[in-house]
Formats: C-alpha cells, sequence, structure tokens
C-alpha cells in the first residue's frame, strides 16, 4: 500500500499529524486527511513537499 | 515502491505530466518533480490533491 504519513513541518521538529493517509483534498483554506481507514482530519495547512518512497507529506501553515 | 504519477488538471482531462514521480518539492514558485528513476522536471503549479494507494498526484495552475 502506498499510504504515507502527514508531517506538519514547524520550528525544528516535523511534528506528526496522520498516519496512513490515501488521500489528501483542499477544503476551506485547509486541507482534509483521509486515511486508509477512512478517519478523517481537517488541518489548516497547505502541502510543502512530498517524499513517497519515504511515505512523507509534508504540511506547511 | 510508492511512487506515484504527476498530472496537471486544466480542463476536461488530467494531463500525465510525469510518472514514478518520488519527490516533489517547491522552488521558484513551482514544482520540482523528481522520479524514483532520478530524471526532474519543473513544472510552474501547485499541487491540488493527492490520491496515493492510485498513485496519483495532482496539480493546478
Amino acid at each position: 500500500m502506498c499510504e504515507a504519513n502527514v508531517y506538519l513541518v514547524e520550528g525544528e521538529e516535523p511534528k506528526l499529524i496522520m498516519e496512513a493517509v490515501d488521500t489528501v483534498e483542499p477544503e476551506d483554506g485547509g486541507l482534509r486527511l483521509i486515511s486508509i481507514f477512512g478517519d478523517q482530519k481537517f488541518i489548516k495547512a497547505q502541502i510543502h513537499s512530498l517524499s513517497l518512497v519515504d511515505h512523507n507529506i509534508f504540511l506547511k501553515t
């Protein structure tokens, strides 16, 4: 499976927001994250960068 | 491997920009795409959404 972990990059340490994310969609000036288990989370942030082979998505506010 | 195909969404049909992309990084108001083979491409666009289990990254201008 090609899910990824979503991190918010703010300050020194990236902060883990959600694991096993499948879908990232824009919504209301932020992002809706949906995991492979169907869990959803909304975060007021934008996508900064992707490193898919490492299963990482980095967000910024 | 968890690479993805990058599509630009403009008009009716998403247009395939690059296959087997590993890394997407912001650069000069656009994005640098780097494939698992090391190929690189710059595109003046932003990330719109992700559907990782389907191996899709959607960009918009």
